[in-house]
């Protein structure tokens, strides 16, 4: 038994994670922090953990944390995470980091689309948590960026197909769609029930601070820089994302060697699957779970490929995949406490 | 280890009931039957099981099922059960049926809501599967009516507070609402999704069959014949229940006095939870999951009391009932396989 | 033509005031005054309005208001009119208030549900604006308190069957269900799409402040105190209400009697539409609409009154009313403005 | 005044076609066809309209039809409106056809994608109702092929951009998404509540019909045949469509250059929108009208522009384009019937 502590646990990623580690065998959750809700049960912020979650939850004291963890997930607004991870990591604590800090080895490219950066230092030592690509790094972690949500959908697909030069990295078009708790928690009138329902709309057209996440993969999986065009949309449901993912092929590529490429890459990840031919996967079926379903079509009329990627941006977007790194640098099965068997509907 | 068959395992009550004994440590699923999907993998039907239930479903056999099942699940239409049932108990198979046809002890009531029944003599041998209820009956059970989920939403609150006398049988109003999930998996008008999203409307007004079923099972607790208003409504969300209870109180009734009667009724009921004072359970608290929430509000000015119950209809109200009463009847704990930590949203 | 003003134009309500004024043959609108975006177009606001309603928002200044405007409508928080209606009157305009500050008779109430009241010399002066029951008076009136949406909904079928003492006062149950946008566009937590979507809840079980609007109208009706029992829920849906009302009927009262009593009274008013027997209506059918459909079961059974009444809560249960009322103020068409042909879904 | 028939009236797009012409003041609806619900009242199958529309609906007899219409609308599946046209255009009856049948220049596109063409005479003679683009025709049209409305929301910014040159024709792509009511008002397992409630997917990946009629309308506009990538997505709403375009732009094309081409080109188009710098229209605030509103970003460091483009696929992607038509057809002001204020939300 190792034990954890969250802060941030409040919000719709900290939440995910108290459920997810409240369920895994070889976890103990000794601390909650929540700024917000410092002394109230967890159960009173959602109340379906009443029974099961009623720990109270603290205002964040690193030493009284440290003191009970071995391994700390941050689930909070960049830019704080930074001020905290370096003390933590001195007293002995392992950090998972799911917000945008401890992602880039660029710290220009952090602060042209963040802010300064405070623990530079920290950049080169830290691995992104992309857990299928970076399993052998993520075993020896001490500290994890944990990817965005919409570079996990982006790049599980996109990374072996660059490597395997099957795709034109200069041609990549992702047009991506989420659900609403990828805003978080926070109140705002985007969030409002009623500019949400019943409507669809695209954000940030002009710069979202994922794509140069995402093209930061893709450049170190091609070995040159590569540029994307990225388009975030959001989606009136709770859970969810789906890439829609363009790029030209190579004059001999077909769906044979897509598949092989993809299913080979994948052979040993629990948590990838890819979909039968001319099937697509929705993202219904993945929710609630770690899963990144994939699928793919070649289209020989535009010599382009269509690939659909999907996931819980919640899940394997944020909190699931945090715990797929936990379980990969504590040498625990891969799947603990991430395979509860997911909803029909 | 014993070994499970779900008859109609691609309904949605089926599916959910694949789901939760997919997750159960004493339980082996060896048959899923599907008419509509024989010889197909049931992970083709719902994709969100790949890799993790992909056994084909059969068309139905019975002695193929009796042969490999200690316990069978019928999650079909009423009048279908009937008629297999008598087959299924003779072969030495218990049976926990989820349709209507062995919830009623009176015949007369039965068929005068749904029609003739073939096999009346199991009637008086069936037990109802209210699980907190009639848990002693059900441990010797070897064929269950599951209860309906309208009834199982308004029972849990209401018979203890009968069996106390605390409030007046002849005044109480249950007003229902219920996802879409509750109407099946079969299409139809009333559940496209036009007709249904962002509207919401009462139906069956005058006449919903779980009306006789309440009125059995709370005359039964009253010691006398028991008639309630009884009204559902159909709420644009997939899963949920919620029943607004409103009844006549004593002249010494207190909120206290109802406090203590359904926490002594529930103390030994995992999946019971009563709220605290002033503080009402919605629906999203128990999705996915096997509890019955409860709050309520005593109101002086007009001496009625106010009982808001919720479930997750698909679980306590069908499929999760259904494996608390094969826990019961094994001798299993109560929330085997239950357990799952709930989604904080 | 006659001039009009909105205070609060970009809230919820006042928004629908502006669509519905906007197409009314006989209005103009000279100011939109709205705090949160004064200098702002109206239409950078709801984009819907697009070249359309493009006139700047301003704040509020009564003088620059009163000089253009033969009518102010008043869609702000309640106690805020309070503080503007008696200089608005002075100045001879009129004035339909949305909030609840003009809605009460006795100030006694108002006050023991809201606050102190700074004009309590207008209460008597103050028509309340349920368009059906009060036209006469409306006709009249300088300055409307206009019903809640609550109110509406309820009242409306109720207020004929008490005054022909068709049901017993003292046993009306209001089971009311609400859409989101019946919250408003502020934001909070509780309006979240991630806590609304999905679920469904009831709210201020214990009280609510349109509990005393609808006794206050019963109890006039009835010609004696009547106590209500009434719960509101939230459905996620950005529009609609619908009420389920139960009521004792008297021994010789019938189906026939009901309906000739409804139809009657509402013979001549053209926004109140009695379903056909069996019927229900659902919200959808009303969306968009000032109409207020009503459909009802008499049970023989238990002697008591089901009805389903549903309107828009923002049109007839708020901005639709008060362009009907302004029709009565000003001897228009009753329909003006209003008689949009609505949308099948 | 014109007199109308509208065949097909019950679907969603036959039901808008029944409002919008309603609305019209220039004309009368004589016949309204379905044969479904022949000998109900309209009203009966959408009670929205109860005392608005509560003519019986027919079955199809064009003899009586072109007695009593100058117009005839139909809103039925594609092979059905072929084998009734020619006879329909005999009898002296304009017709404006709301399927595929009409909407080809080429018969072999038209087979190779539908079916064996039984009017192939009349398909030259037929014009393609893009409102906007082929208003010189339409004025003189006597059979109309109403688009589809993946191609309205696709071709209204695209069309412009290619005859002027900006954008490579041989580089487009676009991420469609609709609403459910695109998939018309037929039951299926696509559009119960449950299986698209809080999910998102993609559909026809590999081939959706709306691609030929796009690559059409874009070749024709091109004078060279141009190929596209297309994917439709199915989003949780009930009306509205947003495309996303993308499209490699030539060395000198900036902002100003688009704005200037599409702002010149819909000069004069009442119903299409170009929203301001930095701006993206969502599908909320067409709602119900028949806008087209466009925004878009041209980036630099890809030199691709990205097109965010919006409609209610039930008005201009349907009937409230079949509705312009006529108003272009039969000399009436563009925007008659068309012209309601829309709702905030």
């Amino acid at each position: 038994m190792i034990k954890a502590a969250v802060i941030g646990a409040t919000g719709y990623a900290g939440a995910e994670l108290v459920r997810l580690l409240t369920d895994h065998p070889k976890v103990e959750v000794t601390t909650l922090c929540s700024r917000q809700y410092a002394q109230q049960p967890f159960s009173f912020v959602y109340p379906a953990f009443a029974g099961i979650v009623d720990q109270l939850c603290e205002s964040v004291d690193l030493d009284r944390i440290a003191q009970k963890a071995d391994v700390v997930f941050m689930a909070l607004p960049h830019k704080i995470p930074m001020g905290m991870v370096p003390d933590l990591l001195e007293k002995g604590v392992r950090v998972i980091d799911l917000s945008a800090d401890f992602r880039f080895k660029d710290v220009q490219t952090y602060e042209a689309h963040y802010e300064p950066h405070s623990a530079q230092g920290l950049l080169k030592k830290a691995v992104y948590g992309l857990s299928e690509i970076y399993s052998d790094e993520l075993r020896e972690a001490e500290l994890v960026g944990n990817p965005g949500c919409y570079p996990t959908c982006s790049l599980l697909p996109l990374v072996p197909l660059i490597k395997a030069q099957l795709i034109d990295p200069a041609t990549i078009i992702i047009d991506a769609k989420s659900g609403v708790s990828g805003a978080g928690r926070g109140v705002s009138l985007g969030t409002h029930f009623c500019q949400v329902n019943d409507s669809f709309k695209a954000y940030k057209v002009g710069g979202h601070r994922h794509t140069p996440e995402i093209e930061a993969i893709l450049s170190d999986s091609a070995g040159q820089p590569v540029f994307i065009s990225f388009t975030p949309h959001l989606v009136p449901m709770t859970r969810g994302m789906l890439c829609t993912i363009y790029a030209n092929i190579g004059g001999n590529v077909d769906e044979q060697l897509i598949r092989n490429c993809l299913t080979t890459a994948y052979a040993r990840s629990p948590f990838v699957r890819i979909m039968p031919p001319a099937v697509m996967p929705e993202t219904l079926q993945v929710r609630g779970t770690n899963y990144c379903d994939i699928g793919f079509y070649v289209d020989s009329r535009t010599r382009r490929i269509k690939i659909i990627s999907v996931i819980d941006n919640l899940v394997k977007g944020a909190a699931g995949q945090a715990v797929q790194n936990l379980n990969l640098m504590f040498g625990f099965e891969e799947t603990m406490g991430l395979d509860g068997v997911p909803c029909p509907i």
